[in-house]
């Protein structure tokens, strides 16, 4: 039995429900009760870790035995594992539902099989419907779930040479306003955004999502790296966000604890130590060079060493967009050995 | 008086023959005599300096008194000046003839003024038919003229951080095929191609414009500057040309020299001392950086020291394009500061 029109609406209304939950460690996930005739009997949506999922916080809305043969619509597979709350599968089926539509399979190796259980029980199940959608909507806690760590964006700004600041280590605006307003465009897209202390003293960065002199209405997290205390009046203290420090040189365990606070994408900015620390302990998922149309020499380089020896444990590197930007240029890329890589073009 | 279909059939024909003569310190130009009734009495060229110039290389041909009233078709402006030869608009004037038709001003202040004098002695001129194709075929001498020296291109290939080679000085294939064919085709179209001793000493490159396993047609005229001595058994003896041996560091005195031998194009193709060398004295008209997406790290610069301290003496560049080549991208590139680059994107 095809998904019905009544259900294809009340998908698109559980996917802008979704998208009221936080991003965090849990999925952004909205749920629609249908009466068997069609009729929203009730609507919910995933409030955070800890709270009930989303078809659970739907079904709270009702009445007992109300949604005896209602179908449920979910944005992501009803999951199959005993958490902080318990198996959604088994609420709808104790809840008496005869019919559940969801977007997109779940990927978990514990939660997913939720439709697997529910078919079991007799419950009619039908997935895909507006899966690109909901695929989008949680496409940064998917990668997460994937690599068991948060996406990493590695940026560098760089004179054609390779270089990041003149001999002296004069460096403004080695770039454009292009360049530089889609860097602040790409930060205002990330959960977090990470320096090492270098940074933080020699430049005293703000971290903030700038659109002109405005604020963007989403701040990424700022993160320090590196054992040299940062002054107490260091502009990152006047970020939106209170900053996270990183007393340490090991990369894996910040991304750990990045990871287990819900972050799902990291925007590495610098300086060329950390950058060229987080290539060589493979943590750059993508790697974004700002390149401007200058030649500098000299020793102050955009990455330092990333643990190449010999040319054939070069970092190769699949570009998936050469993208001008007034009179510089952004290589967009990833590890050649990504798998995704295998998809060129599809970043 | 317009050009008429005859003269212009006559200009087609002039710069075919222009093409026959040799690139070098002079001009390559063609020349025709025309009867009143467009028949063509004589044609010439000019075969390379210390000959006849075009114009009188026809008249030679003639009988004396047969270019009474005769059309002359050149792609060059006749020249006013006294040479090894003497000044081509008196020749033309002495000789009778009546009309001059010509595609290209001559830019030479010693030798322009060749129309003036013609008109003054009651000659018709006509000038700028073909001056597009004559300036084309002219190109590299025209831009020898205005520079005093030859056009010098200094090419490198990189990785996307800016190094030429890894840690332990392997570098084979950092770009790819079809980065590596442009290479040759451009190699191809230098009068010499330049390298400093290092290069020889460490690659013993031949130096040739390769197009798969055979040679092109022109081949540059390899050249190898430094102070070191190349090895007798050097692949670079084995060259179509005899190579020129440079045993200084001053490139001004070696462009001067290769301009003087009538080379108009240089190609540089390092290694990074000599392609930085050339950078920092100003001598670069054009850059070719190939950069392959691929990170390496560690201290093998393409490009080493430039003569930049701070960032506003950095070198700005005017990119006219970012060709995509297969995985890796060329960035042609002029200084900012080149006239030229106030005609954006007409390189
Ligand atoms: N071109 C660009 O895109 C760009 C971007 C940002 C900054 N910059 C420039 O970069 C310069 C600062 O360079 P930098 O390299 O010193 O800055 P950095 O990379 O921000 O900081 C380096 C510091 O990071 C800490 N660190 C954390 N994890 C590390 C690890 N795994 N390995 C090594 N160090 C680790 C260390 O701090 P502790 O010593 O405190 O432990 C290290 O000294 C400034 O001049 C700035 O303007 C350029
Ligand atoms: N990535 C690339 O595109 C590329 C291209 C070519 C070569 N390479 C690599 O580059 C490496 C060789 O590097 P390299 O820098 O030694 O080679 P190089 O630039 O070819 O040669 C350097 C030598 O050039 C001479 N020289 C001439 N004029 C000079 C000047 N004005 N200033 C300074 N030196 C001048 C000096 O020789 P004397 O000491 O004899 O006087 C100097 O030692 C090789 O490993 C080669 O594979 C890379």
């Amino acid at each position: 039995m095809a998904v019905n029109g009544t259900e294809r609406e009340a998908m698109s209304r559980a996917l802008e429900l979704a998208a009221r939950g936080p991003r965090g460690v849990n999925p952004q996930v909205g749920a629609l009760i249908l009466s068997p005739d069609g009729e929203v009997l009730a609507e919910g949506w995933h409030h955070g870790a800890g709270t009930p999922h989303a078809e659970v916080d739907a079904l709270s809305k009702l009445a007992p035995g109300a949604a005896r043969g209602a179908t449920a619509v979910v944005t992501l597979e009803p999951c199959n594992h005993t958490g902080r709350t318990g198996p959604c599968a088994v609420a709808l089926i104790e809840a008496g539902v005869s019919r559940v539509v969801y977007a997109l399979d779940d990927p978990g190796v514990a939660s997913g099989g939720g439709a697997e259980r529910l078919r079991a029980a007799g419950v009619s199940v039908e997935s895909g419907e507006q899966a690109d959608a909901a695929h989008a909507l949680i496409d940064g806690w998917l990668t997460a779930q994937r690599l068991g760590r948060p996406h990493i964006t590695v940026k560098w700004a760089q004179s054609l040479d390779g270089r990041a600041a003149a001999a002296d280590g004069s460096s403004q605006w080695i770039t454009g306003p292009a360049a530089r307003a889609d860097v602040h465009l790409r930060r205002a897209q990330a959960d977090a955004i990470a320096v090492g202390t270098g940074t933080v003293l020699a430049d005293d960065p703000a971290l903030t999502a700038r659109d002109g002199d405005a604020l963007y209405p989403n701040q990424p997290i700022p993160v320090v790296i590196g054992t040299r205390p940062t002054p107490s009046d260091a502009a990152v203290h006047r970020h939106p966000h209170p900053p996270l420090f990183y007393d340490t040189h090991d990369l894996q365990a910040v991304t750990a604890d990045l990871h287990a606070r819900g972050i799902q994408s990291v925007f590495v900015e610098g300086g060329p130590t950390l950058a060229s620390a987080f290539i060589a302990a493979g943590l750059a998922d993508r790697v974004l060079a700002y390149i401007a149309p200058v030649l500098l020499g000299g020793d102050r380089l955009a990455l330092t060493d990333i643990g190449v020896a010999s040319i054939d444990q070069a970092r190769r590197l699949t570009v998936t967009e050469w993208l001008p930007l007034g009179p510089d240029l952004l290589a967009i890329a990833r590890p050649a050995d990504d798998p995704l890589s295998q998809n060129e073009g599809t970043d």
